[in-house]
């Protein structure tokens, strides 16, 4: 018999939304309105996009660089925490609440939920940027919320639980905690983004791939079809397939609860 | 028998500090240092102070004013968001989860747990302003939480239910959230501030009153003893008093532990 995910019990869907839909209200407002009728256990991940970049320049704070990457000093992590785990998050959780759904907004400090590393880079020091590993998540209390109907909505904000708070990259957050959760859930995880779903030729939006196998991604990346910013994103997804996810897609916000978008596969 | 509260199971102390201590890192260090090693249920609420004016300021966003009152538009708003509900409830969070003390930061709107009105006044739109009744505070995962050992930490952040967040004033939240949970708990309501208790005379930081009842408050402030801003703060307190909270206490962060400090009675 097929399993009918929607009305197992056990199933939890860890969906992350990007800057293009957590900052435009009106976008923001439409994905709500599906993500709140999902009728299944479901944790929130929002980046912040450009949000903190432009208030740091609001704030004349220079945006340091490194070799090419950027680096978060201090003055950098504390707007990426007022954004991100400030105002997206608290207007997030409050138009969930409006919508009748018991969101609760969390960065990885609270609850000692995330618990991350400084980042160990042989010739770069990024700053106050965390990366994490699945196996440190504390999955107690997020389960206890789940079993208690409460929707978590976390911030990209992790911290080192010696009193460091560190900017996280979304995507990683949002796979990191599917893979954590595997061990007591069937994980469904879904990137939205701005495409229908992964692109065979990025200039051509019905060019999208249904279903991609880890062997075509890594034609695709070779032939240089994909698009640099999606490679760390399938890579990561890639990595929570096999670390026991159920299902990874990548999928336009507005078809949340359709079949449009793209299933990777092993 | 004395009861002894420290050893009270259902005892709860609902602990407000402002921004004198929440904007000052070794002060904040000193304070948390105190309060994590209190061995009762505990609630910390926080004001910000000046942080969010001084950042309105960076941002070149004008400071409202009607009838010498400030209004919170927008942009003020956001800014109290930020400041409040991001950089330092998790910046308390994570020295909080630091010390050991499994933290978790709140907005009114996470949970639901603050349900807020905008201010209605017959004069003034104060903008963006949310005033609370304790009846309405959703104290159900606020007790689950204090179950759970964990600590909620509480930004002076409230929401109108229907997507709009608001600012409310720090110490009508603590106060608020004493009476509301004053039905579940033997609760203690301790403001702390930057003098040793209430003072007989402002400029005599050793005249700190050790008990003070209704009628000497009210002898105090006709007699232009009473500092102007103490008297909202003591007004919320006596009416804590009223509404069953068991005790309500003004006192300096440093001596959060010790006897040192004003004590209210009716």
């Amino acid at each position: 018999m097929k399993k009918d995910h929607n009305n197992f019990t056990n199933f939890l869907e860890v969906i992350k939304i990007g800057g293009s839909i957590a900052n435009n209200p009106s976008a923001l407002d439409d994905f709500l309105k599906n993500f709140v009728q999902l009728d299944h256990s479901k944790i929130l991940v929002h980046g912040g996009g450009n949000a903190a970049t432009n208030l740091c320049k609001r704030l004349n704070i220079p945006i340091k660089m490194n070799q090419g990457r950027r680096i978060t000093d201090e003055p950098a992590l504390d707007v990426a925490v007022m954004v991100y785990a400030g105002l997206i998050n608290k207007k997030i959780v409050a138009k969930m609440q409006a919508l009748s759904c018991n969101a609760l907004g969390l960065s990885g400090a609270d609850l000692n939920s995330i618990p991350a590393k400084k980042r160990n880079h042989p010739e770069i020091d990024y700053g106050f940027v965390g990366d994490i590993e699945p196996d440190d998540i504390n999955t107690h209390h997020i389960r206890r919320l789940i079993e208690d109907q409460i929707v978590p909505v976390f911030s990209a904000i992790t911290h080192d639980t010696k009193g460091q708070l560190f900017n996280t990259n979304a995507d990683t957050i949002a796979a990191s905690l599917a893979m954590a959760l595997a061990g007591n859930f069937d994980v469904t995880l879904t990137y939205c983004f701005e495409k229908k779903g992964v692109l065979e030729d990025v200039n051509d939006e019905t060019s999208w791939i249904s279903e991609l196998s880890r062997q075509q991604f890594i034609d695709l990346k070779n032939d240089g079809s994909i698009h640099e910013g999606m490679i760390p994103k399938l890579e990561t997804g890639f990595e929570a397939l096999h670390q026991d996810v159920k299902q990874v897609r990548i999928k336009n916000a507005e078809n949340l609860v359709n079949d449009i978008g793209t299933k990777l596969s092993l």
